[in-house]
């Protein structure tokens, strides 16, 4: 693996860290039989693993729910919130992470004291307003009831008008940093989700020292340093290593005066790769956790691509699939392409020493859990009942038994909008070839091969731009749960796919990095790279495709893609008015 | 009304006859106090009215299913069926008629002697294949385990191939038959499914005296006289008052010789109009049903053109919605138009004087019934049931809470094929518009929105061509049990509906036949005309469409539109080979 970390200072002078990147030499620990502490904080729970430095092993997990979970109906005190807004509550995760770290310490019969490092990892991009120190607005009382002053969820997609805006801008002024984005600005990145809130409030934009991602607010609640992760930075923030930030004549140009609003509350601290050491944990997070002081922190990771650790990615054309409410996709490259529809390409912006490139479809756990809750009819419910198992598992099981191969049906996964390739989240999910006697489970079977058709025609579009993917890994918490689903993947991308066996891979990425921040000298790696190399995942279940229905599925696939370009396009969008709530 | 009946002799020598038809004056029957029989066979089961001849009142009404039912799977011997195959069996309307007609009489409190006529319609068209005297193939044991001796419902579809082959065939030789239909050979018609055997069994075909239209056959059971009702020769034989029979060279273009066995074995009997007298009950017949011998037979009629005659419509630009299974749309007009899509024009062919229209939708009742089957969660069932009160119900009641008007899905109710206006069995039902906040109810109002939607687009279609529609009228099972459909409907058409609050308005339709057919010498009317004026139903409800949502309901038509275009042309259906069975 090539050493590709940069040094040089960019021209809004922030620094790239390698603290954890400092050799390449395989030498093992010198303090053997540390641990490492990995947290995940996801969207409606979150969850901490304990790692053994030597050999990646998890020794233990916990999770648990945040008490709030999503908030989409209505704040704590009762006020409505407008439709599309997806917010959570900044004390969750307060509450939840010294749970789940003693939890996973006690399950691991080991103390705070055997930790050589910890690290940290969350949806992205989840946005928290703090003050000068930190403290998230809608904590301050006088802020309780504003909407504007709670976590905004990735998935809180009311920036849409802000995000086509922005686009537009950079379009007529023809700026370089779109087509890292795939020519999109997407409303699930920090700058539309900031310019509502300076639009819409003021008075909160105004009082709010800080806007933070949520992987850098929590490693600044572990450290007292205020950093950006280079995933985050990189893929939500419009920050390149080749332009640096965005500039500010641009922001200004959005809203007179924003540009300097912007700098000084966002664009904060230095830009951290993975794995690099962030800092030690400080005296207020120690007692907040109940660890010892000073135990390193890795810089904060995007949980799509702690899993890339996890799953020990290190060859140009690797491509995890994380499949869990939604389907993150990174992949490692070796030269900068751009791709239209793509999230994103930064240099360096999953592990070091490669391009990485993202793309995602944003419903995938989410869209199968809405046909569970909506759309089984009672007679299934009873046999599941009676069996014992779960609805996903009857329904995958008898999906199994209606010839997948000849699956009549259509759907488009586009339930929550597309990511990639059309970065439109206007769009909306169909189920097309409907005749009289389509059963249920030709209908979720069909959910699930159109699922990797989205995954697939991502593919294609990397391949069309001179992304080769020749290996694919999957991971999160469904992989392990429905082999299936993952036979149906290998047949519909007609290659085969690593599933792993373990369901918190982003937790144990995050160990993973934390190994490499803390060094060598401290019972950990010398660098990412071998702390991947000893602790990535072991336990993969291949699925190859079954070559003898390969034509069969090739049809299948082609009717996706005629289906995805015809409805699509943007011209062909629902007209807003019509919607809900217009 | 202009009387327009035709008596020349067309060039194949058959005879319109309009003994019916004599009179416009209005003079009430002689004999008072009579009634009349009508007879509707349908899908699933027949019933049969008694009707009071005065002024049309319904004494009674008996159904009955067919023991039977539709044979999709298998045949009774256990023999499957191939895919696509929907037969049905003779012997069910030999079973049914007689048991439904003495319940009427009975539940009437009358005896035979009191009928001055008997009136009878049909699906169409269903094809019979029978002996010289009349006796279905599939009843002589030795073609019991022959598919293609046994009765073809209108709805087998498994012929597109021949209807593509007659089609082409048509276009290539320029046939002036083919404008009359809007440029498009069904399947539900009787070449394409005769073709179907002359092609697969020829064994069959040659032992096969005579293929006859349900209403046919039952009219040729009753009275011994083999005669073809212009409803089901015009607008499913291909025959036309201008043009006559399809061309013998035709017929032997598409198979050598074939055009002179599709004359004798199809093309049998003079054509007569609806109203029409047919003969009298033979001695036969009268055993079987236990009538008196010798009551007036009136000709046979398709089932939704009965209902024309039951809603008493009488002006140029009505136009009936008969929802059921599907939808049969018949429109009443004063002059000759091609219309692209619908599904032909015969001039008397509905009632005499008017040049009859049809359109339809394949599959309404029948789509609704299969989400209620197969896409009802069970937290719904388990209300509904709380309730007492039916899926259907349930699901329109909280349809009509959702805000209908503001509804984001669109449905294509193609759930199996596409009569009118694209006349494309292939295409498929479709769902769009689809979130993760999407709820039961609305996918249930888009179904119902989506199928008054390929209503309008029908009604559009005839007012593009010239065909102006001013007044709607509703009936079928449907309408009178949900207003919440009626009103949605209303809505969407932007104009009033008058629905029927009567639900056996075919069968009534047919009783009034019979009192035409009977002449006002045998206590009946002189006329169709004036038996429609003194009968039809009167109990309406008027729905008007709600002004304040016409905007709203504009554009879920205008999104209905889009979608239809966009998925309806030839070129994007399904291939083929990816469906099931392929």
């Amino acid at each position: 693996m090539k050493k590709k970390a940069v040094r040089e200072e960019n021209r809004e002078g922030f620094v790239f860290s390698d603290e954890a990147w400092r050799s390449a030499e395989d030498i093992r620990p010198e303090k053997s039989g540390g641990y490492t502490l990995g947290i995940d904080c996801g969207t409606q729970s979150a969850r901490a693993v304990i790692v053994r430095v030597k050999d990646g092993s998890m020794v233990s997990d916990f999770d648990m729910a945040y008490p709030h979970g999503i908030l989409s109906e209505t704040l704590p005190c009762g006020l409505s919130l407008p439709r599309g807004f997806v917010l959570a509550m900044a004390e969750d995760y307060l509450e939840v992470i010294p749970v789940i770290v003693q939890g996973a310490l006690k399950k691991a019969g080991i103390s705070g004291e055997d930790l050589v490092g910890i690290g940290v990892d969350a949806t992205s991009c989840t946005v928290i307003p703090c003050t000068e120190d930190g403290t998230p607005m809608a904590m301050l009382p006088e802020h309780g009831q504003n909407p504007h002053a709670y976590v905004k969820l990735w998935k809180h997609h009311d920036v849409k008008r802000q995000a086509r805006e922005i686009e537009a801008l950079a379009q007529r002024r023809g700026e370089r940093f779109l087509a890292y984005y795939g020519g999109v600005v997407s409303c699930e990145w920090m700058l539309p989700k900031v310019l509502q809130i300076y639009e819409d409030d003021r008075e909160i934009f105004d009082r709010t020292a800080h806007y933070v991602d949520l992987c850098d607010w929590l490693t600044w609640r572990f450290t007292g340093k205020l950093t950006r992760s280079v995933n985050s930075a990189g893929f939500k923030g419009l920050w390149s290593a080749e332009e640096g930030d965005i500039s500010r004549e641009f922001l200004n140009e959005l809203h007179d005066g924003f540009g300097e609003a912007y700098y000084a509350k966002v664009l904060k601290g230095p830009v951290l790769l993975s794995g690099a050491r962030c800092g030690r944990l400080c005296q207020e997070a120690a007692r907040w956790l109940g660890l010892p002081f000073g135990i390193v922190v890795s810089s904060g990771m995007m949980d799509g691509h702690a899993s890339v650790v996890s799953m020990g990615m290190k060859r140009a054309g690797e491509m995890a699939l994380i499949v869990g409410t939604s389907n993150a996709i990174p992949i490692l490259a070796d030269h900068l392409k751009d791709i239209e529809g793509f999230c994103g390409v930064v240099r360096d912006g999953i592990i070091p020493g490669f391009y990485g490139y993202t793309a995602g479809q944003i419903a995938t756990g989410d869209m199968l859990d809405w046909y569970i809750n909506n759309m089984v009819t009672a007679r299934y419910t009873q046999e599941a009942g009676r069996l014992g198992v779960s609805l996903h598992k009857y329904l995958s099981e008898k999906a199994k038994e209606s010839f997948p191969e000849r699956n009549p049906l259509t759907i488009l996964d586009w339930w929550n909008g597309n990511r990639s390739i059309l970065c439109n989240q206007q769009l909306t999910g169909t189920i097309w070839g409907l005749t009289l006697s389509t059963k249920p489970e030709e209908i979720y079977c069909a959910m699930l091969q159109g699922i990797a058709c989205g995954t697939r025609i991502i593919m294609d579009q990397g391949r069309a731009c001179g992304i080769d993917i020749k290996k694919v890994f999957a991971c999160g918490g469904i992989p392990r749960k429905d082999p299936f689903f993952m036979q149906q993947y290998a047949n519909i991308l007609n290659m085969p796919v690593y599933a792993a066996n373990e369901t918190n891979s982003s937790a144990h990425g995050s160990a993973i990095c934390a190994a490499a921040a803390a060094g060598r000298a401290e019972g950990g790696y010398a660098s990412l790279a071998q702390a991947m190399e000893h602790m990535h995942i072991r336990d993969l279940t291949e699925y190859r495709p079954q070559q003898e229905y390969a034509a069969a599925y090739e049809k299948i696939y082609e009717r996706y893609c005629r289906l995805h370009w015809l409805l699509g396009s943007r011209n062909r969008e629902f007209p807003d008015a019509a919607g809900k709530g217009g």
